[in-house]
């Protein structure tokens, strides 16, 4: 194994370690749709989705580095939110989240009942990170980033540290790409396991930023926020960490794009077909797992990265396909 | 333990080891709702409910008694049916399936889908027994009888072997009622485990039959098919067995109601706040529950039966209240 991946192997499972006690160990499940695919659901996590495994690390690391941390914001259109949310309740931290103002209401409550302060009054995909920063500035708070961070890196990798203990057999993964933390942390800890994992990562059409940065090898930006029903994957672009984890160390095999109604009929499979209620971003694995532009060599592991799903969108995509 | 007890546990035992090729050991699950509730998650088993545990260990029994029986024939309404077309078509027998006329369609055609023949024209919950009675004479068939057969009784206990290995703690189970099939086991297996272990049987209001069963001591009949969303729990009555383990050895120390409202709410629930998507029958014992008239002391379990949701069910409940 090389430095690079026995030193990132050893930071993900330090942030296994330092998260146990306030997280779970999401189990590896089968399904009916065929016997060499299994499932990582993170929708059973602690707040519905994969995001407190690095809230929890990166809130941890704040505050081994500022003790008497003022307190920290964080840029989230939802999953994040609640896993900053939570981490900051749970460790003490005031938490401020600046969300966009159409953000998912189911997602906007939870993280206000988790006890967050949130920023929506005119923020937008565009302007968030910027008005994030003069937060941070105005009352000297401290950014804690959803995808462009060592510690949130190595805390979504211990997913896949949990898989590959259950199922070590494992030999492709398909994981959602947003910024690219989940597929970062994917990729370090399955490469470190074993280099010839294959890790394929899925974004919306309309969202191929991370697809485009592959292939060119340049970070690559969308022009404006994404049109997708996949609200959990609407970054502008993958971050600075991720792109070196993903294009310039080449840890990410291929990244493969999936059309709202590939999105929508995966979503109505996983609540139909496999009995777990995702929200579309959760999803994205399975739908280019059905699509089959990811093909999949040996045992494959769709990871889905949460369920919170707006209540009248599933209304509306069970009533469509009804 | 009692002779009884030790009977049954080794029966249960004895049906956990023939039917493991065949089912999953589904997980216990913790929730964000409670630290102490636990979930036993059957939507996660083979066919989306428990069903099969007991039909693989009651088709491998009548193999066992009947090396070249002609067939089997079931009733169901459409859980039970999937179970035993599985079964069956695993084992290389021929099943037909008699089934309300008006059954849930998404279980007739997973029914059809797994090979199975389905009668169903004509049939009502009311005359459905007769009717697969006739069908069993008439082709020199076997019956496999969805609750009231103490191989399917063992292979549901099954459920609650797993659940009590992996948290022995438990001190409740809460579990729903229909014909008394799973109920009946995992009293069996809970006492055998520890006599002090509670367990709570639950039906819809419209279907109170096991109640007054259990108040008078005397097996009670519902005059018509209740009305109700739990399209799994319609039967008239409890079985000659069941009401045996469950009232005469006074096994099922309670056994609640709940309303309509009540099935609706927990069953929105376990979409938006457990990300698992049962249907109504398989969210009754979150509906007890949550309704506080099953006392939970101590760790508590709530085995959750099924999610073989009716899809234009599943989009009313989500706009009705959206």
């Amino acid at each position: 194994m090389s430095d690079y991946l026995a030193e990132h192997l050893a930071a993900i499972q330090q942030a296994a370690a330092r998260i146990a006690p306030y997280l779970r160990r999401t189990p590896v499940l089968p399904t009916d749709l065929d016997a060499s695919l299994f499932l990582k659901p993170e929708c059973l996590q602690v707040t519905g989705s994969f995001k407190p495994r690095g809230a929890f690390n990166a809130m941890i690391g704040i505050l081994e580095r500022q003790p008497h941390v003022r307190g920290v914001v964080a840029v989230s259109s939802g999953n994040h939110a609640q896993g900053v949310a939570l981490a900051a309740r749970t460790l003490g931290v005031t938490a401020t989240i600046v969300m966009p103002a159409d953000a998912n209401p189911a997602k906007l409550d939870a993280t206000r009942a988790l006890g967050a302060e949130v920023v929506n009054d005119g923020v937008t995909v565009m302007n968030r990170e910027d008005i994030a920063r003069q937060l941070c500035a105005e009352r000297s708070l401290t950014l804690l980033h959803p995808f462009d961070d060592w510690d949130v890196i190595h805390g979504q990798g211990t997913a896949t540290l949990e898989l590959l203990t259950d199922r070590p057999d494992i030999r492709t993964i398909i994981v959602p790409i947003g910024g690219g933390g989940l597929i970062s942390g994917t990729a370090l800890a399955a490469k470190a396991h074993d280099p010839s994992i294959r890790v394929i990562g899925v974004e919306p059409e309309t969202a191929g930023d991370a697809q485009a940065s592959l292939r060119t090898k340049q970070r690559q930006f969308l022009p404006a926020p994404p049109v997708t029903m996949a609200d959990g994957v609407m970054t502008l672009s993958i971050g600075v960490r991720n792109f070196e984890v993903m294009v310039e160390r080449g840890l990410v095999d291929d990244i493969v794009t999936v059309s709202e109604q590939e999105i929508e009929r995966a979503t109505l499979l996983s609540w139909e077909g496999l009995k777990l209620a995702l929200e579309p971003s959760g999803a994205l694995s399975l739908a280019a797992y059905l699509q089959g532009n990811a093909p999949a060599a040996g045992p494959t592991a769709l990871i889905f990265s949460g369920g919170n799903a707006s209540r009248p969108l599933m209304a509306r995509i069970l009533s469509r396909e009804a």
